[in-house]
C-alpha cells in the first residue's frame, strides 16, 4: 500500500485524515482497536439505549468539535442542571446553586474566592501555546499543586475541595502534577469557572445519540480509509517512503505520518532511526490519568422530585466517587447518575469486582440524596479507563513536576516526516475532543504545508465560535476581585493591631504626662 | 522455536538465563541490539584500549556480581583515590579527602552532618522490599525531595551540595523524585556514605577489561541461546504456550517468559491480553534518568602531579560536569579523566555538538585543576543515554511523587506466565548491574518454583561476602551522632535567650527591690 499522505492515528484524528482527503491527498488511518473513537466510547444496549462510557462533555468555546458535530447533524442537548446542586462534606449534604459549592466559614470564603483568583491570575502569565516560557516557569514548574495549595490556602474546608478539583479535572493527586502544567491546562480550557462549570463551561452539554458518532461519521465519509485492529508496531524513517508496520503484519507505505496517540503510547512503536534525545525521554516522562467512569441506571430520576438536579460534589475519602451529573435522556427516559471515581480512588477500588464498586456507589448516593431509591439501581455500566493498553489512562496526559520546562518543546515538534496529533498536543481545550480536533486539523496542515500547498503562517488556525454554543464572559464581582486573601486578612490584622497597641500607648502615655511637651 | 523455558531480555538477565540452563532448562535470550550488556557499554578502540561508557562502578557489598565476575576471571582495580579530591565551588577549588566535601562555614557543617544523619535515619523506616509499607510511606511519597531539603536544610551551601547528590546519584532532580523513593533508593545501595564513597563504596573499583565482558561471557556460554537484533514487539498469552514476536519477523514459543527491561520500556511490547490496570499504568509513570557519560583523553595524567587524584565535585551552574573520577587503566597507561553531564544539564546540553560539549569540559577540568593542560586533550569519548530507544536513559527509573505507594506493588508481581527482571525491581543496589543480577537470579527462581522445582521459600536468596572485595562498616564519630541541626541549634539559642534574659531581668528586679520578700 503506497499512498501519498499516510496518517497513523488511534485518537481523533480521524480529523485530520478528513481534512487531507478534503484536500485531495490519498490517506490512510490505522486503527489500533477494533472500533473508531479512541477515548470516546459509545456503548448501545437495550438498557442504555447508548452510553458515553467515554468522552462525552462539550460546551461554548469548544466550537471546533462543535463544528464537526453540526456538519454531521449530530445534535447537542444540555446537561440537567435545573434543580439544586449537592456538596456533601463531613457526612452532611448542602443544596446549592452556581459552579462552586459555597463556602460558610467567613475564613474559607476569603481562602476560596483567593484560590480562583490566584489560579486565574497565574494562568494569565502563561502562553497557552509554549507554558516552557512563562515567566515563572521554573519556579513554578519545580513545585507540585500541592505545594502552590500549601502555600496559598489557609483553611482545610478550601485546601480540600482544591484537591477534588484537582481529581476532577485532570484523575491524578496535586502532589502528582507540576503546578506550572496544572495552571497551564486551566488556562487553556478557559480558566477555573469554564472549566468546572456545567451550564457555560465544559460539561453543559452532550452529543444526542453519543460522542463517538463524530469519530463513526468521520469513518463512513473516510470509507476503506481507515483500518482497524491495526496497532502500529514499527514506524522506519530510514527509506525513500516511510514504513509503517501493523500487529496483522501489513506495511504500509507513505510521504508523511502524523502519530495521533497519547504522548506514551508513542513508546509503543519502535522507530527507526531512534527518536531525537528530548523526544525519547519525554514519551517515558507523561503519564495517562486514572479514572472509571460509572453509570447507575434507576426506574425513575427520584433525585430531581427531591429537588436535585443530579449533580453531587462529594468530599468523603470513603466515597469512591467524586462527581456526578445527570445522565438521564434529554426525553427524560432512562434515568441515571453519571459519577467518577478518580485518581487515588481508582487506584484503589480497580482490584475490587464491578458488583462491589456498584455496591459502594449506590450507598454513597443514597447517603448524599437521603433516599433509599438509590440503593436500588436497576443496571450499572463501568469503564475503567486503566486497563485500557491503547489509552493507557484517562482523561489525559499529565505532566509530573520539572518535566514541562524541560521536555515541553518536543511535544509537537516533527522528527523528520513524522507530525504530531492527538489531545495532549493541542493548545486549546487539551485533553478533550475539542483538543484532539485542533491537533489533527494542525498536524494536517503541516503536512500541507511542508508539501508547499500552504505556506507556515496558514498552519495554525482559529476557530469562528458556534452559533448555536455561545460562550458568556465569566463576570467576576467587586468583591470577588477585592476581598483580600486570608494571608492578607492576617497580615492586615496584624499592621492593623500594632497601629491600635500603638495608638492607645501613645494615648495612655499622653494621659500619664509622660510624654515631654514641646 | 519452542522452548521449555524462554526469556526476553534486554538488560543483563543473562544471569537468568545463565541460572535456568544451569537448572537444564531449554531457554532462549531475546536481545534487542546486536550487542549484549544492555545499560553497560564496553567500547574497544587504539586511543583507550577499552573504555565503560556505561555502567562500570562496583565495590563492597555487591557481592552478586563480583561473584559472577571472579567465576569468569575479570578482575577488579581500585579506582585511583590516592591524591586529593577537589570540591569545586563559587568559583573556587578546595582540595579534600574522605567521601563528602567538607564545609567551613559552622551552620553549614550542623546543615551537612544533619543531611546525611536525617537521610539514613529516614532510610531505617523505610523496608527495602516493600518501600510502601513503611510507617511514614503515604506522607513521604507525596513530596519531592526539593521539599524534604526545604524542610530540613537551612544553608544554601548544603542545599547545594544536596541537590547534586540528587542528580549524581540518580540523575534526575530533587523536584521531579518522590522523597520516599529517593530514600529508599539511597537505603537499598547501604546508605549516603555507601553510595556516594569511592574508597569503601559503590565507586570504589571497575572491572579491568570492561564490564560488558560478564555479559559476553555468560553470552559465550550460552551460545546460540542468545539471539541478537530480536527486539520484541508482542507478547500473546492467549494459547498453549506464550507466543513472543520480534521485529526480525520471528516468532518464540515459551512456557514462561522473563521480562528483564525497565518497567517504562515494556510499553515497546503490545500484550495480549492486556496488562492488569495497576501495571499497565505503573509502566508510564516511571521514567529514565537523564545522563551523558564523558571521557577526557590526555597524554598524562597531569592531575596527579598536582596532587589531584581526579575526583571533582563541581558545583557550578554553568560547568557541563557534577563529578568526575579518574579513568587512567590501573597500569597508569591511557591517562583520562570520566565525568558526567546530570540530569537538567544533560537536557540542555544534549541539544550541542560533540565538539562543543568536548571543549566546554576541558574549560571546566582547566578552572577546577587550575591546568592549561586540561585544554588540550589527545581523545574524547562520549555516550548520551538518553538517544537509545532501548534503555530511554540511565542510569535507572525514578519514581516521581505519588507512584511508589500508588503502583509500587505490582512492580514486579508476575502476570500469568510473564516474570519480571531488570535493576529496577531488585531490593539491593537497585538501578547497579548488582541489581540486575540479583532481579535475574530471583525471576529464574520464580519460574523454577512455577514448575514445583523449587519452595517459594528459595526464591528470594541472600549472597555471601566476597572474600576480594570486603565490606568495611561506617563508623559515625559522636560529633556526627549527636552536632544539633542548625534548626535545632536556633531553637535552643532561642529558649537559652529566653531564659538568659528572664535571669538577667530577675537579677535585676531583685537588686532593684522589686520583689516581694517572702
Amino acid at each position: 500500500v503506497t499512498c501519498d499522505a499516510y496518517l497513523c492515528i488511534v485518537y481523533y484524528s480521524l480529523s485530520a485524515a478528513k481534512l487531507l482527503v478534503e484536500e485531495g491527498l490519498n490517506a490512510v488511518v490505522l486503527e489500533a482497536r477494533d472500533r473508531v473513537g479512541g477515548r470516546t466510547f459509545t456503548a448501545r444496549n437495550k438498557e442504555t439505549k447508548w452510553v458515553d462510557l467515554g468522552g462525552a462533555y462539550i460546551g461554548p468555546t469548544q466550537n471546533r468539535i462543535l463544528r464537526l458535530a453540526k456538519e454531521y447533524g449530530i445534535k447537542t442537548y444540555k446537561v440537567n442542571e435545573q434543580e439544586s446542586l449537592v456538596h456533601y462534606v463531613k457526612g452532611k449534604s448542602y443544596p446549592f446553586k452556581g459552579p462552586f459549592p459555597p463556602m460558610w466559614n467567613p475564613l474559607a470564603v476569603l481562602d476560596y474566592n483567593n484560590l480562583w483568583r490566584t489560579l486565574d491570575d497565574m494562568g494569565k502569565e502563561i502562553p497557552r501555546e509554549a507554558p516552557w516560557r512563562a515567566p515563572h516557569a521554573q519556579e513554578w514548574d519545580s513545585m507540585t499543586m500541592q505545594q502552590l495549595f500549601d502555600k496559598i490556602l489557609w483553611t482545610s474546608a478550601a485546601r480540600h475541595f482544591a484537591t477534588l478539583f484537582v481529581n476532577v479535572n485532570v484523575t491524578s493527586e496535586p502532589h502528582e502534577v507540576s503546578a506550572l502544567w496544572f495552571l497551564w491546562y486551566v488556562k487553556q480550557c478557559g480558566g477555573t469557572m469554564r472549566i468546572f462549570s456545567t451550564t457555560n463551561g465544559g460539561q453543559e452539554r452532550k452529543f444526542l445519540g453519543g460522542s463517538s458518532q463524530i469519530s463513526e461519521c468521520m469513518a463512513k465519509e473516510l470509507g476503506d480509509r481507515v483500518k482497524m485492529k491495526r496497532a502500529v508496531y514499527s514506524i522506519d524513517q530510514s527509506k525513500d517512503l516511510v514504513e509503517v508496520k501493523t500487529l496483522n503484519d501489513e506495511v504500509y507505505k507513505a510521504k508523511y505520518v502524523i502519530v495521533a496517540i497519547p504522548p506514551s503510547l508513542n513508546l509503543k512503536i519502535h522507530f527507526n532511526p531512534e527518536m531525537p534525545p528530548l523526544r525519547n525521554q519525554l514519551i517515558h516522562r507523561v503519564p495517562m490519568g486514572s479514572v472509571i467512569k460509572c453509570m447507575m441506571y434507576y426506574r425513575e430520576n427520584f433525585w430531581r422530585k427531591k429537588g436535585f438536579c443530579g449533580t453531587m460534589v462529594i468530599e468523603d475519602e470513603e466515597a469512591p466517587i467524586g462527581l456526578t451529573l445527570d445522565d438521564t435522556k434529554p426525553d427524560e427516559s432512562v434515568p441515571c447518575i453519571m459519577g467518577f471515581i478518580l485518581s487515588r480512588k481508582c487506584r484503589k477500588l480497580c482490584e475490587l469486582t464491578k458488583e462491589e464498586r456498584k455496591r459502594r456507589i449506590c450507598e454513597i448516593y443514597s447517603r448524599v440524596l437521603g433516599s433509599q431509591e438509590a440503593l436500588h439501581p436497576v443496571h450499572y455500566e463501568e469503564k475503567n479507563w486503566c486497563e485500557e493498553e491503547y489509552s493507557g489512562g484517562c482523561y489525559t496526559a499529565y505532566f509530573p513536576p520539572g518535566i514541562l520546562t524541560q521536555f515541553g518543546k518536543v511535544l509537537r515538534e516533527p522528527v523528520s516526516r513524522l507530525f504530531f496529533a492527538g489531545t495532549e498536543t493541542a493548545t486549546e481545550w487539551s485533553g478533550y475532543m475539542e483538543g484532539a480536533v485542533q491537533a489533527g486539523e494542525r498536524a494536517s496542515r503541516e503536512i500541507l504545508c511542508a508539501m508547499g500547498k500552504i505556506s507556515r503562517s496558514e498552519i495554525w488556525q482559529s476557530e469562528a465560535e458556534s452559533i448555536d454554543v455561545p460562550a458568556l464572559p465569566f463576570a467576576t464581582t467587586f468583591w470577588e476581585r477585592n476581598l483580600p486573601s486570608v494571608g492578607g486578612l492576617l497580615k492586615f490584622m496584624g499592621v492593623s493591631t500594632f497601629l491600635s497597641a500603638v495608638t492607645a500607648a501613645g494615648l495612655v502615655a499622653c494621659k500619664k504626662g509622660l510624654l515631654p511637651r514641646w
